[in-house]
Parts: structure tokens; sequence; C-alpha cells
């Protein structure tokens, strides 16, 4: 039986990709000083709704039915609030909700990351699933560029140690978006919208954005004017002709800029007036890691000075990214960066007869104690069924110990890769291994 | 704010402690040849309610209400069938799942490991919680006791790995179990009653678990002297003394305890044909890790050959066990075994003024190619809250490149430990904290 629609099992292959995944992201970001968190799964739905989810999110909520008593009376009141937990469809609210919680006994900064699943009652689709992994890191209570360049350097540290190459990195600021609409006589309603246009540079082009603009009364001519030039050029957008507009934010862009292409020669880290990101929470800083042979994005996130206060928390300033966990393990398994031997185990030990098992069984034991992994067939079936066993395994090495071979205290060693057979004295087979399973 | 009752937050220590915990077992079952797998945390309800599931489990489930359409017409007719799916409360029954829909893909037998959240619908006590993780490792495929050596090594071996030590494996064997019923004289409904009482054992002692057998009339007068006769014995059980019972299972217990014993000689192996275990699917050897200072087990499982025919697979016996790891995750803590020094973070760089910034980050990205873990002060806040910072988080040493040290191209590096400083040409910084990180 398949698990519901939406949701997945992972195989063996699958499974030790992630965690081998998980397991670079938290040594990656660990290495940076983010340490991890780990928030419950489930939320009050009260909790969901408020705030920081608002009513745009409440159909991606799958909401927990009420127990017992509470329940019998939400249905005998019509089926009014039926539930009262709901599971939770991104880590930000989460961790906005522990930090107004925990904050005065964290340090300040607070530099954290998560890993995990969310869930969203989306309807599946190609791609799309109902459960998946989220993967952010954030610096908390740090109003300098230091965050971000904290931040974005961890991320583009993740990518260069599973030699994920060829990336480009967007930056952008909201502040400076906000002074250019004030600068082409926007109002601030006609700008939200104006923005929600320009986002879809990538995807309508800069005429379509000028057409979408214009049809919908956002801009007037001088303005709409403008814009069409700044668009033209966006792909070769210098901070420098931006200055006027608002010097701030562009000094910032231009410092994290040229920080991080001196720490990552490899990755086009470059200024994009026209990166929006939809989260409305942003207020200053954003990006989007992208490669040029991949649609969307790799990575992104922002500043959100004032989120963190929904849940009654302390004014904090904060900066935070997030890597698509989803996406990411599947292009580094496309392309043969992850999952390959990653299985731990070299050797393997068929059992020829169940007189034998003990012995079979010392000699693995030590090989693990020696850190080299083995596994034991469990029965001593037909060896035509071990060795199909030990093929699909891919095991590295075959270590015989039949009736001859105990007689004479040998165990024979086949390499099944070059394909040969040595038989060694048990005093040396150890030490034999340990020579073998390092080349 | 809290998250919901019966549900957790971990802050950095707890959850690199569980991170810790989680590589270490990922790793050991990895080296015996276990392969993760990951599997849906939801299920179609008709799944866990049905045979696996049983409407024991009912209360259990955290049911999830349906969407849309669906949701309208569940409460139109009454509120019956208001959710369709449920959060998985145990990895057995998904596993049951996963492996009728793929065992004709996956190796026989089938060495797996699963570690997640479960939740469970409890009233939430101290200790008891309603989302946890379990951590489950099963031969699929396999008959004979390498089944069990395989799963009971590697499990032995988790404990061995974070040097928890005087432990006691206890054996028994369900067939040994069924056969001494018979041979007390007891029918089967009767003597499934009676290992009820019998499971109860080291609660209430054998003169309480004799009372409850004749209160109930579960065994007759000369089965009940034999029953009492074995309960004064089980301490010290010995195999031999029950081989007329059940040679079979008996041999069964003798040869994996004779093996185990040679594998882990600090480990208390034993024969308790008082062990019971509460599930009713085991059909075959049943075991339990105790440890004589902490009540309760820290781990167990058994033979469970039927269980996965359920959703239809084909028969496969099977043999698996469980680690307690929310208790080992306390334990260990407590012992100081995990969470220690699992910060990778060594080096700290404050950061005296803004213009430094791009020189600060220069080193610490040089200092984390190397593998050292640096952490760089986002802001140029006063310097008595960067050094508060550090003191928090503990960092081994303080690197400090301030205006006249950017001049004399030096950097001075406090030993926070040691409480000695020292200036260092930037020339030989890096290879002077690899030498120190060794120490």
């Amino acid at each position: 039986m398949l698990p519901p629609s939406g949701f997945r099992d992972f195989l063996p292959e699958e499974a030790l990709a992630r965690q081998q995944l998980v397991r670079g992201i938290a040594e990656t970001y660990g290495a940076f000083g983010f340490r991890p968190i780990a928030l419950s799964a489930m939320e009050n739905l009260s909790t969901l709704l408020g705030k920081g989810g608002g009513t745009d999110n409440e159909k991606l909520i799958f909401q927990v039915l009420k127990r017992g008593e509470s329940l019998k009376a939400a249905i005998e009141n019509g089926g009014k609030e039926l539930a009262d937990l709901g599971l939770r469809f991104d880590l930000t609210l989460p961790l906005a909700r522990f930090y107004a919680k925990n904050q005065s006994t964290l340090p300040r900064p607070f530099k954290v990351f998560q890993m995990g699943p969310v869930w969203r009652a989306d309807r599946p689709q190609k791609g799309r699933y109902r459960e998946f992994w989220q993967c952010d890191v954030d610096v908390l209570g740090s109003s300098e560029i230091g965050a971000e360049l904290e931040v974005l350097s961890a991320i583009l540290a993740v990518f260069q140690r599973f030699e994920f190459h060829g990336l480009e990195l967007h930056l952008n600021d909201r502040r400076l978006l906000a002074a250019l609409g004030r600068s082409l006589g926007a109002t601030e309603a006609q700008w939200a919208e104006a923005l929600i246009c320009l986002d879809k540079l990538d995807k309508v082009g800069a005429d379509g954005v000028i057409g979408e603009l214009q049809e919908k009364n956002l801009l007037s001519g001088n303005g709409l004017d403008r814009m069409r030039e700044i668009l033209v050029k966006t792909e070769h957008a210098r901070e420098d002709d931006w200055q006027s507009i608002d010097g701030e934010s562009v000094n910032s862009i231009r410092e994290i800029r040229q920080i991080l292409t001196a720490a990552f020669p490899q990755t086009n880290v470059r200024f994009n007036p026209s990166l929006v990101r939809g989260q409305d929470y942003y207020t200053g800083t954003i990006f989007e890691i992208r490669h040029n042979e991949i649609a969307g994005s790799l990575a992104g996130g922002g500043r959100y000075n004032r989120l963190l206060e929904i849940f009654g928390g302390q004014a904090t300033p904060a900066f935070g990214g997030s890597i698509g966990f989803e996406r990411l393990v599947l292009l580094l398994s496309e392309k043969g960066l992850i999952g390959k031997g990653t299985d731990e185990v070299k050797v393997f030990f068929p059992l020829f007869a169940p007189e034998l098992r003990a012995d079979v069984t010392e000699l693995a034991m030590e090989l693990r104690a020696r850190g080299i992994g083995a596994d034991v067939f469990p029965d001593a079936a037909k060896l035509k069924q071990q060795f199909k066993y030990a093929d699909e395994r891919g095991f590295r090495f075959c270590a015989i110990l039949g009736g001859d071979e105990q007689k004479s205290g040998v165990v024979k060693l086949k390499d099944m890769k070059a394909g040969t057979e040595t038989t060694v004295p048990r005093s040396s087979f150890f030490s034999t291994l340990e020579t073998l399973c390092k080349t």
C-alpha cells in the first residue's frame, strides 16, 4: 500500500542521501556557530491562525480533530471548531513563537538553524508534496550586515561542501525597492501591487512587467519610462547607479557583495534591483541563490526586523535564509554528489552452516570494533541466495569462513571489485582488511 | 508562548544532544549493514484503524480533519467520518505497510532502521509526551537466530559507543511461554490472561503474581505450585531446567546468550523465563535491555513472523528491536555522556569596528575551510556585550583583530581556558590555531 496522496516513503538509497545532506548541513552550520533547535511539529490552531498565520494560510493547515468530550461538544455545536491543533506549515512561525518565550535565556545574538518536516494541505502535484523538509538558518538579535554575512556564507559553504558549483547569489534590499517606488511617484498601495508584477520579471520579461504595470495603471508615464530603463539594465545593474535612490541600502548591498565575492570567488554575487521575494515581512536585505541551468531558486531569504514581535517578544532585528532541501537532495542525487558510497559496510560474511555462526559473528564484531562495517547473512541459506544479496548490496569484500577454512585457521577474502581471491591466516585477517579498506 | 500541551521545543543544548544520539545510532546501525528508511508521518486513517491498528489504538490516534467539500459533507452527515488521515503512532505499522508494497524490489533479508517522531493522543503526564521519537531496527525475511544476533549486537553496540555500561539483556521466547502454559494445564484463554499477570512480576513480585493467578482461577492447584517454584527461581534460571518444556526455543536462547556473552563480556546476558513483553504479535524470541539502577527497560523487541502479512505482503519472518530514544537521550545527558563539547566552534572573533568586518570575515572563512569552527560577532556592538556572548557560548579561543593588530599584521589570541594571551603574526595564525585546536 502506498502512503496517502502527497506523502512519500523514502527507500534506503534516498534515505541515505537525505541523511547525508542533513548531516552535511548540520556540520557546516555548526562550524559557523549556528546551533540547532527542534520545535514541536504541532501548534495550537489559534497560534497558526493568529497574527502570524493569517487567513491565507488557513487552507494550508492540516487541522487535528479534537478528542473525547470536546469533539462531541463541537459536533453538537453544528461542526464548528472541530479542531484544536494544527501541523506547522513552515519553520518561521514556530521560531517566532519559541523565541518570544525563550529569548531572555538565549544568547544574543541567537544563531540558530532548524531542519525538519512541515505539512501543507496543498493539492498534490508533480514535485509538490504535502510533507516536505525545510531547512532554515537565522541570526536573531543583530541589526548589522554581519548577520547577512554569517547566514549567506554558511549557506554558500553548504553548496561548496557538496561541490555544487556555478551558483549566482542575487542581492537586493526592500528599503531600496520602497525608495524606488517613492522616486517613481507611486503611492504605497500602487507600489505594493507593482512589486507583485516586478516579481514575475524572470517569467514574463521586461515587456511583460511594463505591460502589466501600464494595464493596471500602477505607474504614471514618466515613472513607467524610468522603470523600463531600469528593467532593461537589471542584468548588469551597478550599485553606483542606484546610490541616489537609497544610499544606505546600496552601501550595504555593495559591502555584502564585495566580502562574499572575496570569500566565494567561484560564486557570481550580484546586485539584482528587480529581486522582490514574495513574503511581506521582509524589511531590508533580500537574496536568492540561483543556478543558470536550473529554473527557480535553490535558496532564499531576507531580513525581517519586525516579525519576531508577533507573539509578544521584544523588538528583535533578524536575518535568515532557507535552503530548498527537497530540491537540493534531488539535484545532488542526480549529479551523483550524494548517496554514493554512503553505505558504511565494506565486508560481507556469508553463513555456510549454522555451526559456524559463533565464529563468523566473532570475526564481524571484531571488524566493526575496528571501524570497518560488516554484514553477516543471518540464515544458513542457499549460497546462491546469499551471493545474490551481496551482489544487490554491492559489498566490496566477501569474507568466507567455511568448515575447511575454520579447520585450517584461515579466512578466504574475495575482492568483488578486483575479482581477486586470497586466503589469509586468521591472525592477519583484521590487519589485512584494515589495509585494504583504506584503498 | 509554549507549544501545545504534551509537545516540546528543544533548546540548542538538547537539540545537539539529540542530534549526536541520532548520528551515533545511524553510524552504528550502518556499520552492521542496516540501512535507513524514512516513511510518511501520516497514514490513511483506514490503514491505522485496520487490522494492524485495531480499535485499541483508535484513541491514540491524532486524526486529521478532512478538507473542503469532503469536510462539509461529513458535517452534514452528522459529524461522522470527519477525518481521513491520521498521524502514525508507532513505526511498526508503517513498516508493514511499506514492506507489503516494496518487498519485491528490496534485498532479502532487508536490514533496516527507522528513527523519527510518532504522535499519541495520550493524556500528557510527567515524562510522557504526545510527540516523541522512536528508533526501530529490524531484519525482515530471516527465520534463523542470525537476525536476533545482528539486531541485538547492533543495539548493544549503540550503548557501548556511548559508554553506557552495566546493562542486562533479558532473553525469553514466546514459544517457550506457550509450551509452559500447556505443560501447566492452562487453556489458551486462561494462559493469555495468565501472561498478563506474569508480565507484572517486577512490580508485584512472585507472591503477587501467584495471588492474582489464584484469584482469577487461571491455574489449577498443581500448575499453580509449579508456577510458584518457577517464579522463585527466575532470577537464576538455567536453560537446562527448561529443556523438557520446549527444546527448540531453549536451544535458541542458549545459543544467542552464548554468542552475545562472548561479543559483549561487560553485558549480563541472561535467560529470563518470566519475560513476557506486551505486544501480542510476537511469535518467538523476545528481549529487554535493563539496567539495575534504572526502573523499566532501555530497549526491547522480539520476533514477529506473522505481522508483515497484515497488508497483503508475503509471509515474512522478522525480528526487530527498539531503543527507548527519549529515555536514552535523557540518561546519556544526565550522565554527561552526550551533549558536552558537541558545539563545533572553538574560535570567536569579536568585531571592534565595522571597517574591520571584511578582514575578520576573511580570517574566519579561512579557519572554517581548514576544519576549525569559527563564530564572528555580527555587530560592532559594545565589547562588554560581545564578551558576554562569548562567555555564554563557552568558546575556547578568542581571536582579536582590532585596528592596531590590523596595522601591525598580527592577531591577538586569547586562550579562554588557560587565561593566556599571545600575539601571532597573521602568517602563522592558521597553523598556530590548527596546533592549538588539536590539544
